[in-house]
């Protein structure tokens, strides 16, 4: 666990989605101040706009460890989408080109090598990152379905095979989801994200080389054993179950406490509208 | 190794692709017969009419086991490429009919479950199924670059961890080739197939999602341990080369031994006019 101090007010770096503001109302519903670092490209204007906020460019490391500094935080949460990072986005200044050498160094190796040296640049001037499932327990997934449909026995398979799976190649700093039909292995994401391995999926359906029929395959979600959860903690919501729909599958399983759900009543009701289960499952986490 | 009974011809079933008629080849100048069954919709016209041949339907196991026996075959090889099966393809004849439980059954699991049951379905008719493998062993690829480049350290890096991901995902019976970029796993193959996992890895390139430089990453090619070669020989070919590069990889490496190159000479040209490599690599091969 944490050793963070919670009469400080935490500080929330906020990447793209609605993950980063359902932790501030989880935080402030505690009772501790959140002061919001949003990111200028992805964090969502309108949502911030509810808590105290300071926009900061992905690159700004120096900006923002004095906007930081100046509001009192010593604890920080990075949480939020953070697709496609452009240069255009980027705005380097001068810490952050101090530090340069060091990020370089990070991007050779997966996610993981590179967000742990973020993490320790963070360290050295001051302040902890914490992870937001330490901060906001609640915003993860609990065991058992989201809606109100439950996988079948076949489901059951595919789920304890997909994790299995994802188990297997965390070594490998890969792979947070796979998607399993009948005993049979269809895809297992890389770089490209779950989002589009979804997408390729509904692909092989329409092309006629899935042998599975509709209705059979479970989208499965964990994190990698391997995996820093301060940083990337995996996350599902609404998109998630409409792409799952769309390629057919019987539903999505996560492992429980692993992940994030994003807007958790409208994905109950998507799922019950495609005829899907959601649901949250035991593993052996981290 | 095969018992295969070299006094009798060769029964070689034919897909598509360049790499059955290279089998009937180095088989003929062996000195052994051969006689094609090249399946309708698959194997290529004109190539065929070179050897003795009989047409078959996919799904016409009877006439396939009866046009054997008539040509005095014992062993049987089955290669080449069987994209999209589609039902409009198939005919099923009545011993198809009669073994279809089995056939169905094997369907459950992957690939290699399916393929096994193939092979005893045909040895339940008095057949052997040999690897091409084993009847043209010079069809395989050899150790040692293919056209004029070669890796450097940081490909041979790439090409380690690539062999060792493909070694972990082999017992879940997924997985012929990776895509490996500056040590961080970019794409790794399951239903999609390889083709499919490069031009995904040239859209990631193009959206920017790709952290490595253009002419970092390589594709990495092996047999799943649990692989039974009779059945499912990984195959390089012109269209990999083209991909590739297409991709912005460095280069392609094939475990040795291990897959087939389809047209040897005009891989090594494309692969010089890329500026791509394409090696064949050691490794540990069940």
């Amino acid at each position: 666990m944490s050793d963070a101090v919670a009469d400080t007010p935490l500080g929330i770096i906020c990447g793209g989605g609605s993950v980063p503001l359902a932790v501030a109302d989880a935080v402030s519903q505690h009772g501790r101040k959140v002061v919001l670092l949003p990111l200028i490209g992805w964090a969502d204007e309108k949502a911030v706009a509810q808590y105290p906020h300071h926009w900061v460019h992905l690159g700004q490391f120096g900006r923002l460890c004095r906007l930081a500094r100046n509001a009192g935080c010593r604890d920080l949460v990075f949480i939020g989408t953070l697709i496609r990072p452009s240069p255009w986005k980027c705005r380097l200044d001068w810490l952050t080109i101090r530090f340069l050498p060091q990020i370089l160094g990070s991007f050779r190796g997966g996610d993981d090598h590179l967000l742990s040296g973020i993490g320790r640049l963070f360290e050295s001037q001051g302040f902890l990152l914490v992870g937001a499932h330490e901060v906001a327990p609640e915003i993860l997934v609990a065991q058992g379905p989201v809606g109100s449909r439950t996988p079948g026995a076949r489901d059951l398979e595919d789920i304890a095979r997909g994790l299995a799976l994802i188990a297997a190649v965390g070594p490998f700093d890969v792979g947070q989801a796979a998607i399993v039909a009948n005993g049979h292995v269809i895809a297992l994401e890389a770089t490209e994200g779950t989002d589009q391995m979804l997408a390729r999926v509904a692909e092989l359906r329409r092309n006629g080389r899935l042998r599975a029929p509709p209705g059979v395959g479970v989208l499965v979600k964990a994190p990698k054993p391997t995996q820093d959860r301060r940083f990337d903690l995996p996350a599902v919501g609404p998109p998630t179950v409409e792409l799952a729909a769309k390629a057919g599958l019987a539903g999505v399983a996560i492992l429980a406490g692993g992940a994030v759900i994003a807007e958790p009543q409208r994905v109950a009701k998507l799922a019950d509208e495609a005829g899907i289960f959601v649901v949250g499952v035991p593993g052996t986490p981290s």
